[in-house]
């Protein structure tokens, strides 16, 4: 970022160049739980390596994590059993969307990449090989890195159950192709779980900070990512992190990144920061409307993009 | 860049490190001018934004550029028209091969990004809007901000003339979806002439200077593209300039870059320097096999990724 | 057919003429129960509107019916809610394998035809509206248009139940889509089932004596299907009833047919008689190689293809 | 068909009830020449094996042929070269529209049936080596078959080949793959030229002829086509004929049939009759909504579906 820059002034400044973008995505409706978030919620949190903290809007509000949850789950699975995840899913942007199946019909099961779905539902699988209830895991990760007791939205998480059908049509398929091996039903209701765990945007910034740090998190005071890995999970989010809109972002943005359809998104400065944004509405993708202009504005007014 | 390390040291070790590389790839075979490229060829070449030239092995020796001139002419065509540029051509990775069809045929003629086949076409179908020979135009650029004068190698140009035919059932889709304009031969053939020029890794390290100097040409003393769109092409090339091994490409270098099937891949340490490297063999996805480790253990001891 | 020919010597002859067949395909072997049946099996079948019955071999063995009770799962649908039926399901070749998925995604959840899986899940889930266990229904139909009691394979059944990975996802995703109501788990067990119903040569030809007849079972006694959904049930069997070999097979043979995974062939000499072969090992489209040989043999012996 | 039917009552029937569907499809659009019929028009004939000829409307306007040239190209082409042709071009339904490509990339460059225009021009392919005009070829065969000189209408033909731009993207995929072997532009000159001939309802009926006299051509007096050949036009027209409609049409009219563009279809009840009629509206698989409803109703009426 540029020096001299007061951080603070830049988030007051983002959350009013973004005023304009209210009303123009629509929030997740699948689940009646999502639909019924106020969509003028708007927060954002920047943590710096060198223990800053900078906050703006509703950044201490919970939301859903949704998707964001995929990026611990995967830090948890590679720091289990390391390259050997890369045998199970791949590492390539699939060009579709994110709960796209055709893709592994023709390719043999393996999902493209960690991030969409069926690479997700992988990555549960895989944790489930060692404990029974990897959400747990995966919350209480992200919690340890975040300094906070988080919890999971049973209200969220049971309603996502109930309507996966398409998630347990891509898990059925996988499983029939033997890239899932536990019970079809332990590895939706695991996933579902997962996503419904909720934070706000401090606790998600704090949480992400070893990817901005070189793997070490100075909340739970330890490294928690071999630096190269730590890389290769940025490189991901950003071929990966935003579904089929990953070019655009990239284009627009050019920072790391993790959305989810709760309405945030997470974004690394390597080196230097974590930024989380939420905002309900998205765009077609799946992407907060408002939290990518957020961060837009943001890597504009402190030059801090990687590229 | 990690500060105090000695760029020709690190270029020395390098090309010891790449040795057990030669013979895992196979160079390009559909075309005999390709085909009889000495496999063991190897150069690579850095250019500093603050004028540094530090050179290893062949490269001074010209070597056929191919798909490395898709990222010039996509610059040129920018400067020209701007961001209509992508009511013509999409800026998302395919998650397919480079001369794939069938994504063409779903989506309307419409290509993913300017660096697969089809978009390239595109953006060559743009640049006849206003010139009759864009691979002069595209010749004469690169050229220009390589402060040498580049040839078109005419025995390649008229090989890949003649064996078009994937490339002109693409080209004739979309003349036929209307996003391409101009006669299909016109279009092919400018499309292979340009693909045919020939230049030295040092030639082109030095090209794409811009691109790591904020959009400021050293070698042509001037500005060559606006600070914005500088990061947002190198975010074209972090997220498509791998063909369908961007994502992989990512997580290993971690650097925006552009490959060509002739063996060469230009890599960019935004802020701080260019990376030209060539060797002949192929990986599956057509990048250079010694050139991409090359650049992985190039970033690794020089700690330059991006990530 | 040609007027005086004995089709008992037929049969004799076109028993000898398969001789060469066998050992060419194989049979199935995605559960057990299938794979261990003997390889040499053969019978076949003829029953004529005039009430002949000719047969040879194992022509009273019961097999796996398979796939051929779907056709009578569709004359059940049909007679229950009429065209209704063809708002659920399509009537078209799906131009691809049995148990393909993707163009489920690509088509809104509507299967191509009632003859591929998806499409019989959806007849499955359209019984189930109106009974608790639809292969009863089936099976009893079945065993009433053959004046026989059949059974269900329980260890097939339960085989098909627990492996039926792919056929879950498709059904989820026809769930998520809406072309199926019930719950998964009910079409699928219910569906497993139906296909797990054992039935014999001569017991199959008879049972379809009214596609022959004018929509007439002389077994029953009563009119079973009106005259012109009897031509159409017929039309559907000669443009879908044998996968994506539905070409071919009508090119070789030029009889409405349905076959089955059990290894057994249903076809129709519309106005004249029935012929049911059976033979385990499959070709790669999953029909019966000696089966499909067999009804080539008959019909050009016979002279009684349609066309 | 019923014996004691009057064919000159059943078309004068016929030609009362097709009237409601008027309007209710669209005339080709992509050439002016097409668009330029009058939508109104309707033809019908029927000539029967014994040597009747029966007429409605305008049975007697030459219209143009378009695909329905296909099926007697073919059958030059398997009296050239027999089964050889089905190593270029399979015989299965393709499940997808008549100028679909993607298949074609998926399958090696061989198209799925002789009937969609990549098997067209894989038929053209072969006609070419052996003659250089095998339009001529094609349109005096027809010509020989129905009694009289028919004409190319060269204005057609030329928008054709002016706008053939998906085609050609067809012909070039199959030139890559090497199921093509001639130049482009020769196989699309002589393609377009094909589809160019024009013919009345009566002349194609005539025509046709050999198709239900077991092969046999009452016209040019002489066997055709072999019997068994002959039978296996019949099969691929029942599953092919039609594009993607095929299932439907065989479930409405229950004949083999050829449709063209133009508006016409022909239709062949084997061992009786052929019928060729005509009118200008097309549904949106490219088949006349007319002519359709006026084969479904003569079947009906005659019941002479095959099925």
């Amino acid at each position: 970022m540029k020096s001299g820059v007061s951080i603070d002034d830049v988030l007051a400044e983002v959350a009013l160049m973004v005023r304009p973008q209210f009303g123009k995505g629509r929030p997740a409706d699948y689940i009646p739980q999502l639909a019924g978030v106020d969509p003028n919620k708007f927060g954002m949190a920047v943590c710096t390596v060198s223990g800053g903290e900078h906050v703006i809007g509703d950044a201490d509000e919970p939301f859903s994590a949704q998707s964001i949850t995929k990026l611990f789950a995967l830090g948890l699975a590679l720091n289990q059993i390391g390259d050997e995840v890369w045998t199970r899913v791949g590492k390539e942007p699939s060009g579709t969307p994110f709960n796209f199946l055709s893709q592994l019909e023709y390719e043999h099961g393996v999902p493209r990449n960690p991030f969409i779905n069926a690479g997700a539902l992988a990555i549960t699988d895989i944790l489930l090989d060692t404990v029974k209830a990897p959400e747990l895991l995966v919350r209480d990760f992200i919690g340890m890195l975040s300094g906070s007791q988080l919890e999971i939205d049973e209200a969220v998480a049971q309603s996502e159950i109930d309507t996966a059908h398409k998630n347990r049509a891509i898990a059925n398929l996988m499983r029939g192709a033997g890239t899932i091996t536990h019970e079809v039903e332990a590895v939706i209701a695991a996933y579902c779980r997962q996503c419904a765990i909720t934070i706000s945007c401090r606790q998600l910034a704090r949480a992400a900070l070893p990817l901005a740090a070189d793997g070490f998190s100075p909340i739970a005071e330890e490294t928690i990512f071999p630096s190269r890995l730590t890389r290769r999970l940025n490189a991901l989010l950003l071929t990966c992190g935003t579904y089929d809109s990953v070019g655009s972002f990239a284009y627009r943005v050019g920072l790391p990144a993790k959305s989810g359809v709760g309405g945030g998104i997470l974004a690394v400065v390597p080196g230097q920061a974590t930024i989380a944004v939420w905002s309900p509405e998205l765009d077609r993708f799946g992407s907060s409307v408002v939290g990518t202009a957020a961060l837009e504005y943001f890597a504009q007014l402190t030059n801090c993009s990687v590229l």
